[in-house]
């Protein structure tokens, strides 16, 4: 992740410790690294913050604490304020995940500002902004506290990321087995055939005139899956167990 | 949202009621209203879920409870279980907002399994699963709790919810035989079970030492083509046709 352009996520007059403990941890899932704090209501450093950042605690402890949030964006090229309510403010809103497309493509500094638990970010704080960032939540039960934001923005920070850096890199590798490509045609064919020579002195294709349909209809159940080698092979073994008879 | 494919919320064996009102939370947030619990270790309800769910009662209230994991699913065409770790089992792996895309594009219902707070789920609940469902989180520090797995998932089922009503106008319609859902989960172990009735007295399972990965092999196999209910009718009819004794 060393290249990808990190934003600085500022908690503006966070209220409990325990709650920039959670959101360290939200950032690190997701590798951020730079968390700024302007004016904790109950100070800095909060000895509630650690339990509640469950082992990221490298992230609280290279945070900084400004007196005000101009002072917290003072380096920053670009400043995102999230919040839920529209205020009539004239900014831009923008997603999650655009405002993730921004922080990737826009060069500069990046900040990203988070209110207060109770009363969100004030006017003047989003007056620094230069976009609104709003997640859009069910429009019946909006209840999003500080780490979920966090931890979302976060994601799609690492998301488009990935997303940005091209479409294959956006996918976790699959495992080895996974990649094994679905059998060659003729193990197929193999397999199909082992059905029929099983199936046919059973009468499974009787009556006469269906036997036509059932054969295709065989065939297609059987041609679905696209089964690689080893799933073929499991297959083959199956039908010749089946074969036999059974114990008792 | 009322047209939206909505995926079932499956807690398996959670711990803290506290951690079941949050992922409630979480989930009605961003619109999603069915929360199933397997064996909830504290039983239910539990008179902690309700004040962390912040509002969110109604989905508490509406959620059912099952013995299994197998029950729980056992109406639902897909599974998709969430875990971290890779643990070699030959499924695909996708990302939530891939996960998200799926549950929008495949109709039948769909359930999200999430394991308990400590240990994740077991292998045999992962079994039961289509795909494994990994966030991709930093290699260095992955710490995502369950409410917070829930409502990335959710998150992104809402968002690509969004965006692929936006580019409707894109998708390819499907033909009439695409659009069976796979059967529910519950034909597919009638399937199974059929399976090993008729292989267990014929030795397929056998050396004892090796049954229990060759019952997984065999629904990996299985499990992988994602066959519709009158697939799974034919195969029912392959099965008693082959247990018959052949002519001749």
């Amino acid at each position: 992740m060393a290249d990808l352009n990190k934003p600085v996520i500022v908690l503006v007059r966070p209220q409990l410790g325990e709650n920039i403990g959670k959101a360290a941890r939200a950032m690190l899932n997701f590798g951020l690294t730079e968390m700024r704090l302007v004016s904790p209501r109950d100070g800095w450093p909060n000895p509630s913050a650690g339990p509640a950042a469950a082992g990221a605690d490298s992230v609280l402890a290279d945070a900084k604490v400004y007196a005000t949030t101009a002072d917290a964006v003072a380096d920053c090229a670009y400043v995102h304020a999230t919040t839920v309510r529209k205020r009539g403010v004239t900014k831009p809103v923008v997603t999650p995940d655009e405002a993730g497309r921004q922080v990737h493509s826009l060069p500069g500094r990046h900040a990203i500002l988070f209110g207060p638990e109770r009363s969100g970010l004030e006017t003047e704080d989003v007056a620094l902004a230069r976009n609104i960032l709003t997640v859009p939540i069910n429009p019946e039960f909006g209840s999003l506290n500080l780490a979920q934001a966090v931890i979302l923005v976060a994601y799609e920070w690492s998301r488009m990321g990935r997303e940005m850096a091209g479409a294959g890199a956006a996918l976790v590798q699959p495992t080895v087995e996974e990649i094994l490509p679905p059998a060659p045609q003729e193990e197929l064919e193999g397999l199909i055939a082992h059905f029929i020579k099983l199936l046919e002195p059973r009468d499974y294709f009787l009556p006469e005139g269906r036997a036509e349909a059932t054969h295709r209809t065989l065939r297609g159940v059987l041609t679905k899956p696209g089964w690689n080698h080893l799933e073929v092979r499991t297959l083959r073994g199956v039908l010749t167990a089946l074969a036999r008879n059974p114990r008792r």
